[in-house]
């Protein structure tokens, strides 16, 4: 069954009259279609019993068609009002809405307003969110392939990046070297700003990359990712400018210890917040664990953060094919941030990552 | 009175218990915290008569801190429930919701469910979306500094790609190149990825950027804009490589009078959709009409597509200091794509453009 015959078959097992998907990631899924329609609007429109379409601004009409997509596409121009036209369509289709599935973690409460005065009658109580979180969580093998390119060019990354630091560089000309090499080899986009972060800077953990210049004698950390047809890499490393202090090196080890440990302990059937609890009882022992506040990853694929969360409180068993970064950090505000991040995918026994450059401590800027 | 203070006004006029705030630009434009929370919580609890509160990921607290930001910040970690932590701070301040403000264009759907679940008793029938628009809408000469200072960084940005073209060399390395020069010079941010199209490519007004070579005699559609302190521009630029065909041309100069007709036309007074027709007779008395498939322009200010909307039905008259883009395009598809766009501020008598790069058809590639 295709993807789109389990959202067809999930909406008419729910009784809804249709079920309206609106995350452009979602769409992208379903069909190939990749599209930012910032605040136009973009849906696919899918019916129990007859055919799906696709409403899209009518600047877009041509890229879905140009995807294979083998049914309607229904353009509009950007005075028309899309929610009559959707309506409408849905009318010919000699529909009349009782009860609309939604996207309700994408889909505004502005919008909803917009298609309730569409269809008064109908109730808006289905959510198909979660099932297709669910049809996202486990990835295919073509999924998995598109993963590990995305994590070749994460390692063509770290290597850029690390020939770039030097003493008095900025962290930004060392962002700008990574960009420009992916660029120059067709990597157009990276899944977030690749962050570089010198020293203290790095126990920012969501700080940005910025002016700071590198000085002897201190950690940098990497945090980066790209995207291969429409699928997100993300990876960290830490490294040495010169020769860190006994601290900074010791934050190191056990960061690292935890690392390992926790991409060591990935099994089907091992909960996410049990791997959380791996690394994080290792850090929490070293006596670093106020100093760990993050969860140790999140899940991957088309989109930056998606599930499996891996953290404390979530009982979801691991299976074969997830997809989730093992994060764990440690950051001493006015010291240093430590961070080791592979991104992995979970086999029959164990787990593969998708980066492949070494997590011993590299020493860099000679 | 400050903007906070204006939304505190707002919160007590509706006789709403709160408003809460949800959109990151919101956010950044009432404090100059800028954050992308991604899936987390992100919120700014404004109440009648009392002091706000920011509720952000534990890792954003001392990012809120540094803005100066003088009332409380929540911070939250991941395994932690969000809205009960919300309803928390709110019961403490004893506030009992009865009436709760959202941004609606903003806010979805299962976010207000679970809002909803800590606050059964209260109304969300409010929306301060259209109140933070039009705040958002009339820049003050401090917003228009910065809009200018994007500006001339897209006028460096032209250069450096009009002399990047070459035929042979792809449409990507020219946006590398562009990228690499920006960031080399300390801007890191850019509007949206900077579109370089060559010939038949420009006809496909939302395509991207690919592995397109340039050929000797055709047209290339430039399309970029950068990011100066959160403030954000657009422009656009359609170039000869070569020498194009008389058609061409004539799109050309059709294109470049409906540009300059609409950018003299503008003063306080007139209404949106007028300055759209004005632009629009003149390409379709040319014969265009059906290959100007958008609206003349939008809105622009911290994001990329806000009010005002320039186009048929939008009747509502520009003032002083609303800034938009003026961007005919005429798309042949299989021949050409010619767009030339400045975006400007409305001032006492007329418009003043961000750019200054030249409108006459340039000649790029010796």
């Amino acid at each position: 069954m295709t993807k789109g015959q389990q959202i067809q078959q999930w909406t008419a097992q729910q009784g809804a009259s249709l079920t309206y998907l609106s995350d452009p990631k979602t769409i992208e899924y379903l069909t190939g279609f990749s599209s930012d329609p910032v605040e136009r609007v973009l849906a696919m429109i899918v019916f129990p019993d007859q055919d799906p379409f696709i409403f899209c601004p009518a600047l877009e009409v041509e890229a879905v068609k140009d995807t294979g997509w083998r049914y309607p596409v229904v353009g509009y121009l950007d005075h028309e009002n899309p929610w009559a036209i959707i309506a409408d369509e849905v009318a010919k289709r000699h529909v009349t809405p009782t009860r609309v599935a939604l996207e309700k973690s994408n889909f505004t409460v502005a919008r909803l307003e917009d298609l309730q005065s569409q269809w008064p009658a109908a109730k808006f109580d289905l959510s198909i969110t979660s099932f297709i979180e669910q049809m996202r969580l486990i990835k295919s093998p073509d999924e998995i392939e598109k993963l590990k390119v995305a994590g070749k060019w994460d390692d063509f990354a770290f290597k850029v990046g690390f020939e770039a630091v030097k003493a008095g560089r900025t962290e930004q000309s060392v962002v700008a070297e990574i960009e420009y090499q992916l660029m120059k080899n067709g990597i157009m986009h990276v899944s977030f700003d690749p962050l570089v972060q010198a020293g203290a800077h790095a126990a920012e953990p969501h700080g940005e990359s910025n002016g700071t210049k590198f000085k002897e004698n201190e950690l940098v950390l990497f945090d980066l990712g790209t995207v291969w047809e429409g699928y997100i890499s993300d990876a960290s490393r830490t490294v040495a400018l010169g020769q860190p202090t006994e601290k900074e090196l010791d934050m190191y080890q056990v960061c690292l210890e935890a690392q390992l440990a926790a991409q060591a302990a990935v099994k089907p059937g091992i909960t996410a917040e049990a791997l959380d609890k791996v690394a994080r009882d290792i850090i929490t022992k070293a006596g670093y664990g106020e100093y760990f506040i993050h969860r140790l990853g999140h899940g991957m694929g088309m989109s930056e953060h998606e599930f499996p969360s891996i953290m404390e409180g979530n009982t979801m068993e691991l299976q074969e094919g997830m997809c989730f970064s093992i994060e764990p950090g440690i950051y001493i505000p006015g010291v240093a941030g430590v961070r080791i991040e592979d991104s992995v995918y979970v086999t029959k026994n164990g787990c593969e990552p998708f980066t492949h450059t070494s997590k011993d401590l590299t020493y860099v800027g000679d």
